[in-house]
């Protein structure tokens, strides 16, 4: 298998944009990852696009939209990890030889209209139907780390703050707004002990990278970002009681780690999975950037924070930056990309070297059969 | 890259099931597939799926319910041809080396709930707002082709009268009975000169493949099929004027032709995409198997009739077997592995060596930018 690279990367600022088409998203964040390549769009061979709601052939009509109608386009969807899929599909292409130059796309229309994407038919999920749903999963979550390790509702507030505190230094985030402990703490209880201030928004949004072989990714840049694994596991139904812990992300992570033959002491900037303030602290512990038990820790003495020993979503992550679903997955390796390339500005991670992505897909009710993507990069 | 094979393939009868979850037609056509292999599931590595209108993470619930959670699935969206792009990324997995043995699924229910099947949002696409529907478009190639090349009103009708009859010797048809000639051209008019005998179904169902190494094969099975090529190319938007041909056809047919050194020529027999009767005409010009201008003679002359020279549908295709979109690609494959098998009773062609199925994705108004799909296979 050939050794795979990143040689542009590109996206559009998160947000709420009901009058935006996917097509138009998709298709401005295609054309800033060429531009950032410095390739012209012929050189294509094909995209893999994630998406989750949108109506058929969404891939298909982004790239139509960008003038590239005519390369074929693979559509994947996996929840909030499509577009971690659709890089999977892509980097499995181009190490085999099939293409030698990609474009992966994520997108989603969220506020204009939402198709598809009610997890399951009413009535179909007992769980859902009893109130099961994504935050009351992730409440449940955090109420057992509180009870097994000790993690505090200040701990759990704090990710929000730092997280917004990142998101504030990054024009692409969907709110560049700092907020105090005492604002998410105060703010609507969604579900005790998860306030609003600690649930990812509904936003809109598109990231897209190009991606060649290791070998020919010289020839478009002096900074290529080389793909040093790219796993995606699946969780086990009704057979890893999870409890404070996430089972497939601790699987994942340790089949990445061993393919990458890098560990998680060796990672300078990590992009993970922050939909509720609850998961970055499962996350930090599963994929072993802390000893289980000590993410609450870690974030409030600012070990995850930019500045600290492993900055943790420097872009704002999806309580910030935003998740605009099927986008999130390659708006993850968009930053690190950047930041390994050293071009993040404020939010820069000082010498980044080596990064992570952990993105999740389907965790939690009436979706019991999580999909994780952990990818390792390096610059 | 490695040879990849099929050594397994079920699928469950088409039908309208309004009571049958996709979990469950899924979780059916996987068990059968791995049944015909003698595949237990704990040697699947990994699943392909594809499907258009269900909510997200399909695959993972299909497989749950097969017992088979833990099992990493990328579903694929390609309209009516996702699960042939579930097939070609499979394939490219398979020969790559990344996976060994892995499912490839097709399912769709359209019978209960569709969500997201309606290709472009309300006023988005000036064509479909006035009136280019699917059968519209396909009833404009008719005339079109009629006017160029002579083609009759009852040479399109003829197209279903011979899928029906097919259809009717395979007991996994949605529409098992065969039409005379003048019940088809006497069915309503959909929009001229399609009546309703002329368009495929609305239906449910799933198929699937299991696949592994040619090298491997033969462990599972002494009659494995080779994938000999699998093309999943894409159509210009605006560029390629339609008139009685469908351009992206040509283009994927000459490519897998070159790819597998096996020409139209060669082909015992071929599974296509007949949603409406015209489109089968084009399909059969537009792959080579007539020359132009002759799909309708030859569906007249019984040329692809099952006893025929190059039987085409034998299965009864999308007209009589029926169309569960995300299933059509994977079923067109079952179809073919067990003509080469010799395993069709009534309906086998004989000696069937070498098959051909083409599966289009997005043909029509407001989906303007097929996707096409075909593979060659040998046994």
């Amino acid at each position: 298998m050939r050794g795979v690279s990143i040689v542009g990367a590109g996206m559009i600022r998160f947000g709420k944009f009901p009058s935006r088409m996917i097509e138009d998203m998709g298709a401005e964040a295609v054309i800033q990852a060429l531009r950032h390549a410095g390739m012209g769009h012929r050189e294509i061979q094909a995209a893999f696009v994630g998406n989750v709601g949108q109506p058929p052939n969404a891939g298909q009509r982004i790239l139509d939209q960008a003038g590239m109608s005519g390369v074929p386009v693979l559509n994947h969807e996996n929840a909030c990890s499509s577009s971690s899929a659709a890089l999977r599909d892509a980097y499995v292409a181009v190490a085999s030889g099939e293409y030698d130059r990609v474009l992966v796309v994520g997108a989603e229309q969220m506020t204009k209209k939402i198709k598809g994407l009610i997890p399951i038919e009413d009535g179909a999920n007992l769980m859902v139907d009893m109130g099961m749903v994504m935050p009351a999963f992730f409440a449940l979550m955090a109420r057992r780390h509180m009870q097994e390790y000790g993690t505090t509702r200040e701990q759990l507030a704090q990710v929000s703050v730092k997280n917004h505190r990142h998101g504030a230094l990054n024009p692409y985030a969907q709110y560049q707004k700092e907020v105090t402990l005492s604002e998410v703490l105060n703010s609507a209880v969604i579900a005790e002990p998860i306030t609003l201030l600690q649930c990812t928004p509904i936003g809109d949004g598109a990231a897209a990278l190009v991606m060649t072989t290791s070998r020919e990714a010289r020839r478009w840049t002096s900074r290529p970002v080389k793909v040093e694994a790219s796993v995606f596991a699946a969780g086990f139904s009704r057979k890893e009681p999870s409890v404070g812990t996430i089972e497939v992300c601790c699987r994942a992570a340790r089949q990445t780690y061993e393919i990458a033959g890098i560990g998680p002491e060796d990672m300078d900037v990590v992009e993970l999975h922050d939909c509720f303030t609850a998961h970055e602290i499962l996350a930090v512990e599963d994929l072993g950037l802390a000893p289980k038990g000590e993410g609450g820790r870690m974030a409030v003495e600012g070990t995850t924070a930019l500045g600290g020993k492993i900055p943790v979503n420097p872009s704002g992550g999806l309580l910030s930056k935003g998740h605009p679903l099927g986008a999130t997955g390659v708006a993850q390796v968009v930053e690190l990309v950047w930041q390994l390339r050293g071009e993040c500005g404020k939010r820069q991670v000082a010498g980044a070297k080596v990064a992570l992505a952990h993105n999740g897909g389907g965790i939690g009710p009436g979706l019991e059969l999580p999909a994780m993507s952990i990818t390792i990069l390096s610059g």
